[in-house]
């Protein structure tokens, strides 16, 4: 963030320092976690008949808050705050807030308390866990789509060859999916879904049986993947930080040209150098000596 | 492929790689996405009221074409298409299309939505994929032999305890295996299966406990061979393009002659082989001035 | 526990250690297993009409027992006893057991049973066992935290969007939690909870399908932080207990100073440190023979 | 089994050898296989009405067969046959076919199949997956004994608190066992269990979810244990074959005296000792210049 603000005019760059300095980020924290509980204490609707007003102002208060917060930092940032994608999560949960939530718009009411959510961006320790849990995503892809794919094609079958006697199973691709994703997740798949259907189509097993297990299987090599990868990232932060501690050694120059490597295979270059050094400086102690 | 070829006359060749050239490629994967979007919109019946013919045509067509590209794969490669897997599994699919399907075929219609899975042979990370799940197959080999060993003794013990009582789910030694597979998955076991079975013999649990605990730890060490599998494959890809790359110093025979080892050991081996030759030197060295 | 008594009246040490010594501790635990099975009988009403009175009684002076032996190790440790985990378990487990168990306390009465659970303290591999697992709690912090934030947010939608037309399952924001936990473990979460739901507002599966990816994705890798974790520490206990044993080389300063590195770590260390030492003696071996 | 028949008589070794050359334990693998595919047969009437005689006839050949075959290995062996777990397993499993299967004991006609499982000490792939199964268990006492012993407290505690309005679920410390499984591996445990349990007892969940919450985290935390344990083995393995390999080595006596290091801390040691002999020599040139 701070060195998009660097070319501006520093009026600018002091009002981000103020919105972003601690005791503001706590103060809007704290406000955040009030606005949590006055959501929850909305949902029972005993407590609404004799505190809702209350209930209402605060809310409406501390979202005022927030609309001035965030526009205070659209000023400081300008558009380019939608691009640091807490900022652009920021926008449209407080951009829900002022829609009004009339007619078929009503279900945004309910998603007011997205904003509670904010919180993550201003604890660091969740703001790590969250940002790990999408670094991760990305190694995922090409197994879910794959996964994606089967999906689609075991709908279309499921479809077309259960979707007349069972329609409100499989009479849509839609219902299909959602039919398969249960079965995927194992709930009520036999006793549920699979004896109704061998009651019409005794070979029916012949299809349910194989998804399932090529299903589950390629969620477990989604597990693993995600697992090898977790504990190579966690082998390399080690690593790093490690080969960081080392700098003060004399061929810290290996090191350093291997930020990726692992420690042992740090050590073990710096070993090889020196061994190799050891046996340059023999080679000329003894033609030192063959004089 | 282009290997099998290169004995045959040119034009053979010529027209395999004119098939096989990446813009034919491009072609067939989006004829493919298209046959997907048409066969998932053909399982609606309002849409095939209004479209269905234009969906059917489209169809055909784009049959027509993978007709055509098979066969000029066949008229390039000869039967040694149907030895490599993938090309097998096209010929399969593209020939499921062209079976007359009526009658008890009927299902066939259904399974031609099989051929959008010719995508992942065109698509470079979803092969690998595919590749590496067949590949973690044969090292399972040995705890699917023994669970399918368990399976087939517990089905037949569970015919003849359970068989005349609950005809439905213990008549018949296919039905005892499909509610064995269920009680597997731990879906509805107790509440649907177990429960109402030891109302008739109470003593059921002896066998049903015994039976989850040693199924579902049979496949935790399935699992665990697999994840312990995949973390040594990785281990040695990264042992393997690290080997690679260390091709430039002075002792590469040893990394060359041990490809599988693990980074670390190929490094520790050089060291033990230089340390070795330091000693050789520094004997030689003392022999001489012995002298 | 030891280390704290020492500035104690030398009565009051051999107290403790009187208490302490293993013969009366195996007659703590050959008690708490009596209690055990003494409790088990008492749940069956059969039993207790012959042998209630007998059982009632043998309780009783088990629990007289336990009440003498905590007293003395108060007299003995003073309150420093409840800064002890296992010490105020004891004490609390043994309190539940005095109050009497009337009206609105009857459920202490159920409770009476947590006293055999003071066989774990007993038990030295039980006792690492718990310890172990309390100690991979801290680890999870972040990932449970943010659980409970994605928790709470989802219960107030649920509550704000179904709450109506499903009170039993999402009335209020404690029914909602629940049903979310049940959703999250998967059971019942299709055919129980979410197709009824979807019977009245069809997009529902737009609220819970993704609520079931993000939570199953968060409980994986919370799993998979522990995995990550539990190999990171036995690593580490591994690398512990090999430099205990190396303690007789001769460079062990450099293994002693680095008590958390792992094992190949502290051993590439040494090696650096025996060839730096080597060149050192070769050059200085150099110089003299240049003289 | 070899080693222990050596101070017998050589008939009895020669008879031994005979049993157990590979033509003979191929025809009884081939039998066990009749066998199995018969009392697969068996399992349905309709053939059985049919084929009946011939089945049987061919079952009790073969169980002869079988009773000639232990009896000889008990003539070679003696009553060491016993001592063996696969020998043991033979006997019994032999012996529950001749025990007349009648009244009470009708059971034991179902559990004639178990013989099958023989096949598993036939297969050499198969045996050592069981022996690795077998050889996990020891590695899960603490945690397993801690899970039974919070699964006995947790069932007194039920049985007291809810046995009398859920006779079904929780009359008796059995059925509260049974129950607690059930929910253990979260079939039905909201919808079925604790949702009725909860009308009667609205507080109930203070008891189930944090049962459910300790017991699956046990549960995870044995898988994990397993899993570690593995991995540890996987890589000793890999290192005991290294040694192995290793042994035309200088100083392999080192590897040889640390059969349980893993590869990279033999390789390891043997570089400490190569380097420390070549600061021995370099010390004694050193004295021998300085003459």
């Amino acid at each position: 963030m701070t060195d998009s603000v660097q070319n501006q005019q520093p009026w600018r760059q002091r009002l981000a320092n103020w919105i972003e300095r601690p005791r503001a980020q706590f103060t809007i924290m704290i406000l955040i976690l009030i606005n949590a509980v006055v959501l929850g204490l909305e949902t029972s609707s005993e407590i609404m008949q004799q505190w809702g007003t209350l209930l209402m102002t605060l809310d409406t208060l501390i979202l005022g808050v927030f609309v001035i917060e965030i526009s205070l930092r659209f000023i400081a940032h300008g558009w380019r705050l939608l691009k640091d994608p807490w900022g652009l999560f920021d926008t449209i949960v407080i951009a829900i807030a002022l829609v009004p939530a009339s007619g078929p718009l009503a279900v945004l009411r309910a998603l007011r308390v997205l904003r509670v959510l904010r919180l993550i961006a201003l604890v660091p320790s969740m703001k790590i866990v969250v940002q790990s849990l999408l670094a991760s995503l990305p190694g995922m892809g090409s197994i879910v789509a794959l996964l994606g794919l089967v999906f689609y094609v075991a709908a279309v079958i499921a479809t077309q060859l259960f979707g007349q006697a069972f329609p409100e199973w499989f009479g849509t691709l839609g219902a299909s999916l959602f039919s398969l994703f249960q079965i995927m997740t194992l709930e009520s798949w036999s006793m549920g879904i699979v004896r109704p259907v061998m009651e019409v189509y005794p070979l029916a097993w012949l299809y349910f049986v194989p998804f399932i297990l090529i299903a589950t299987f390629m969620m477990l090599n989604l597990f693993i993947a995600v697992i090898v990868d977790a504990i190579q990232n966690q082998r390399e932060r080690v690593a790093a930080s490690k080969a960081g501690t080392e700098g003060q050694h004399s061929l810290e120059d290996a090191a350093k040209s291997h930020p990726h490597t692992s420690l042992s295979g740090v050590n073990q270059e710096l070993l090889l150098l020196e061994v190799r050094e050891l046996r340059k400086e023999l080679a000329s102690l003894r033609s030192t000596m063959a004089k």
